[in-house]
């Protein structure tokens, strides 16, 4: 879903899903909080759970939970709310067990830069601008604080400075996190401490059984006033109301029943959100290819008949599992499938003898394989983000025959340059985890039934990638002295192997901004400032650029408008570009033309400093289109740099000790207050 | 087993096991050949399949697998084998996955001193003094080349150089180990020329597909002489030929029938390999403890209810799986048991509330907990070898009811110091994988109905030694350039929390050299050459120590004694000690002695030098009986140091690009050829 850059279809998804929640709940079958959406930006292509989010850049994670929030409470301000959502894990998770760091141990060392500019606005799109119903905080620390027993994060940030104090607004820990700030965190000296610690820091319901067994006695040893229990019931008792929950049938939603859940919409709104997502990421012409009735296909690998494996970590009951085999079938073509075990682990060649004679057979060739979550999963995180080497000799010997060989690589991604080394391999497609309809989908791309217009969620690295930075390093920018190449398409100075952004169509477009785009012109930067009449200043608007796009071939298909900024403006070192608007247009017919809208706030333009604070900048500014770029338009910003978002410090403590930060502020801090920092961070 | 240091023990049920496999054969249930054991030395902590091993000493690991090897095949020389073992996985094989690190294209750097000092041992005592069946070679290369397509390593090294040249005995790969050789080691330019390379170093069977699909086409290509096929063949069905397979009933084994499997017998002794495994770590003198139907005892913890997780890596169907709450409940006391998982994962306190009343009633509490396959097992490394933090809460927890509190640790080794510092743990046992008594034989020694005389067969290291070292480094020695502690009782400069040998007992003992030990005697090593009359100089006898074990306290226990040699003698560094003779004594009743033979030979004094040639080398010797010691025998050897095996020499582009070496041939090697580096051996 994330790759098919698409708020409306997220907004359609989560309303389905709510719906079908609601239903459920109706007869008694599910309840209505959801610990849903895992919004932690995929900076790293080992955690195990990375798969879980909709990819690696903020403004897409921002925009994305924005709409998918919309769509499960039934607005961001309804009288009732459908499903209270939960935006998770805040902050900084990211990942699972890599080389002896685990979870619920582990020490997240983030700079106030890095923290803001790259790991905190999903939270605040959730928290400020989205209304989201719930918060989890997370099993690791953040500079040395557990996160569930942070004051500072949990009430300074997510509350006081986030807005989100609604009083229906509450904080679960995740499962067993409370207890881990005891132990291993080793946080606090006793058990009743930490209990105490963590309701105080704004922690409202512990998953686990640390509250319900040691609330009690901490609160006999005095260690937190009744008041801040009474809060947090108040928080948990006033979501149920503003859920409708002691509202009987007044409710509306009370009339959903089973009629509501799998209907045929809905259906072909799973075949849709996988059309959407499928990215092609080679084709040398084979495809769109004919398949029918005489058509003989060899179906080979790990996913050719898979089903559980497209839902990938976390999904509910599925109506169906159509996978690459029904697929295949449905076409009425001659399928001779072999699952071969896809060979990430235990040895695979047992059934390659029965491969060959489908191959020969064959007058199609397709690999459907990659990784699942034998691999990639919760406490799990990969080892590996190449291929298998058994995999690649499958692939090898498939490709030698010469016929038409499409490769249909699942599950996150794989370092795809021997397959695009090799030109014996005819097309490459990169369907994820598509759910239940993710075969059709597939096959109905193959077959030109559907175009592909899907874009990489998330960088496709080299696989010696993982060997260049430990996963525990959580800062973005390259770095000479520990070696780091930088992390995610903003700042990774290595040739990845895919970038951010990728995917090829069917067709050929013409790309050009539309009316008067100003190109060259200057802004004054207190023009901007004295324009808003927005509460937060990052919000308010600074220009809409429209967008022409021309479908110049043949064949009718979506076509995503991605807006990158670049440019020499605030701090160094400058971000290689940065996502600031997307939006797909849909079915683009040939030789017609659709525009795009693209909404750029003062927010979009602003960068983060030292500090963490917000800061429009005077420089030069870029914005291109897609890739490659395909357009760009100018402009130039003047004036003083000013303060769009004063982030509130942490405690001093917590920058004092933090020898750890590389050009953070660790190693600026100069020994005043905080404060005096804090006031002195107007900049120009 | 390992922990039993009892090679008569292993014969008996490694007859067991040729016994009930041969009942299984005749009623077409199991084969003859069988894949065990796995024989490689058990280094570090985190390798997953180190629990199928016996333990890190290759003394040890070499009589350990000499006794199996006898009672699996019936004899050394048998007419009919009884079945065939295969010694696997050779050589240094040691890691299945770590930090990106995979078993199937990993490749291990060794000198050849640690080489033949450390991981040829057991492979030498399988293959020249135990005339096993089979080999299998591994998945890992050795100094670049994989072990499968080894000449060097599968003739000159084990056939030629071990006298392993019977026509029955045979090399199996690892499974697609041969595939593998192609990808990922990269090691061959065409699939043709992997099995050709393979087949032609002397791996006789695939495992695996790629010899039946490829070698007709190697063999078409003219890659192999047909007389490498016929050998591999002649190999196989010799194999057959001494197990009879071809002799109907006059093989004796044939009348073996279901009434051989499961005897009262075999179930006493997996009883009694149980007891004689379990090592005390701990005892505030609160074992042994009466337990009757008055007794209300708390079983709290994720081994609780074990059964399988018993059985570790690898086991056959058991009788039955009596495991710790079978046997609380078979004392006849109130059992109050709560299985909460182990929290080495996933979250775990949904169970604690049902602790604490348990806890409250019992008059003893007891943990039973580790580690299981969902940590440890094929494929999976471990990442932590301390206990989880939500375990230590736990017995933190149980510890301050100040209750007789007993932990029983199993799978393997954890980190106990944690344990050990809280004085309210009352004691500590170490059951390993205990098989399908293993529960009976623990609680029939915490009520002193069976005495603990087992020793940890591996070091327990504090659990940040994993940071200290990558699981790659095959080296042993301590390394202030690499920041390595060294590896194994032998070379670790750290403190262990329980050192290597390591077992408490019920009674006390007092031991002492018995005859003439010619204390500070000296020995010429020409005389001691010369009075050999050995084909392999190694094994000829030295000297034959006996120790007098007198039990000193009141309870009737078996007594492991342990020789140990330490001294300045051979190359430098010098190892901290190493085990030289190990032999248990059964049954020793109070106030009566019992003596031990140690039997030591040249092969036990000697050390191998820098080519990987054993050699016996002037100096002091000291022999030390168990590690705190408790007695002692000096002397020293004069004359000139003696080869008493010359290494193989591997070919000398493997020396030559070896610049990984960290102090072996790649860094003193200067140039002259392999042969005169061999001629120049002799050293004095």
């Amino acid at each position: 879903m994330g790759a098919a850059f698409d708020d409306d279809l997220i907004r359609n998804v989560a309303d389905v899903i709510s719906t079908e929640a609601r239903a459920f709940s109706n007869f008694d079958r599910a309840g209505l909080d959801f610990w849903t959406p895992n919004i932690n930006p995929y900076k790293d292509p080992r955690w195990g759970r990375g798969q879980e989010t909709p990819g690696e850049d903020p403004f897409h994670l921002s925009s994305y939970v924005h709409a998918l929030i919309d769509g499960l409470q039934g607005g961001y301000s309804p009288k009732y709310k459908k499903i209270v959502a939960t935006c998770k894990h805040f902050v900084a998770y990211d990942m699972d067990s890599w080389n002896g760091n685990f979870r619920y141990q582990w020490d997240a060392h983030i700079n106030s830069q890095d923290l803001v500019e790259y790991y905190m606005p999903p939270f605040q799109s959730c928290a400020r601008d989205s209304n989201v119903g719930a918060f989890m905080c997370s099993y690791n620390s953040l500079n040395g604080v557990p996160t569930c027993a942070d004051p500072w994060l949990l009430n300074n940030v997510l509350r006081e400075h986030w807005g989100w104090t609604n009083e229906q607004q509450w904080v679960t820990s995740d499962c067993d996190a409370v207890q881990n700030i005891f132990l291993p965190h080793e946080f606090t000296e006793t058990r009743e401490e930490t209990v105490a610690a963590a309701l105080i820091a704004g922690t409202d319901i512990n998953c686990g059984t640390y509250y319900q067994e040691l609330l009690p006695r901490a609160y006999e040893q005095g260690l937190f006033n009744i008041s801040v229990l009474d809060q947090a019931l108040v928080r948990q008792y006033s979501s149920l109301v503003r859920l409708g929950y002691f509202d009987g049938d007044a409710v509306p939603y009370r009339s959903l029943d089973w009629s509501d859940v799998n209907t045929p919409a809905s259906q072909q709104l799973a075949y849709q959100a996988a059309v959407e997502g499928i990215t092609l990421l080679k084709n040398d012409g084979t495809l769109p290819i004919s398949i029918g009735s005489n058509t003989t296909i060899a179906l080979i690998g790990g996913w050719a008949n898979a089903t559980t494996q497209m839902q990938g970590n976390y999904a509910g009951v599925a109506p169906y599992l159509h996978g690459p085999l029904y697929a295949a079938e449905a076409t009425g073509a001659t399928v001779n499938m072999v699952g071969v075990p896809s060979g990430q682990g235990d040895p695979t060649t047992d059934s390659w003898l029965q491969v060959w004679p489908a191959a020969e057979a064959a007058d199609i060739i397709i690999y459907a394989d990659g990784i699942d979550d034998d691999v990639e999963a919760e406490g799990m995180d990969r080892n590996n983000i190449g291929w298998a080497g058994a995999q690649l000799d499958m692939i090898g010997q498939l490709a030698s025959y010469g016929k038409p060989f499409i490769v249909m690589q699942f599950g996150d991604q794989l370092d795809n340059a021997p397959v695009v080394s090799n030109e014996n391999v005819s097309a490459l497609l990169w369907g994820g985890y598509p759910g239940q309809d993710g075969g059709v989908a597939m096959f109905d791309i193959v077959q030109g039934k559907a175009a592909p217009a899907g874009r990489l969620p998330v960088t496709q690295y080299p696989s010696d990638y993982i060997a260049q930075i430990p996963a525990t390093d959580m800062s973005l920018r390259p770095n000479k002295t520990s070696g780091s190449p930088g992390r995610t398409y903003q700042w990774y100075t290595g040739n990845a192997t895919f970038e951010f952004g990728f995917g090829l169509h069917y067709t050929s477009f013409s790309v050009s901004f539309a009316g008067n785009t100003d190109n060259g012109s200057t802004y004054a930067i207190s023009d901007l400032i004295m324009a808003s009449k927005e509460t937060y200043l990052d919000k308010t608007a600074f220009k809409t650029f429209e967008v022409d796009v021309e479908n110049t071939g043949s064949v009718t298909s979506d076509y995503v408008v991605l807006g990158f900024l670049a440019g020499q403006h605030g701090p160094q070192p400058y971000p290689i570009k940065r996502l600031a608007a997307y939006q797909r247009l849909h079915n683009i017919t040939p030789a017609s033309t659709q525009t795009a809208a693209l909404n750029l706030t003062l927010g979009n333009l602003a960068r983060v400093d030292d500090h963490g604070s917000t800061v429009l900048y005077p420089g030069d500014y870029s914005l291109m289109i897609d890739t490659q770029p395909l357009s760009v338009v100018n402009f130039t910003l003047t004036g003083n740099a000013t303060v769009l978002d004063y982030w509130p410090q942490p405690p001093a403590e917590r920058f004092q000790t933090s020898d750890y930060f590389v050009g953070g502020y660790g190693s600026t801090y100069d020994g005043e207050t905080v404060l005096d920092a804090f006031e002195n961070i107007v900049e120009g």
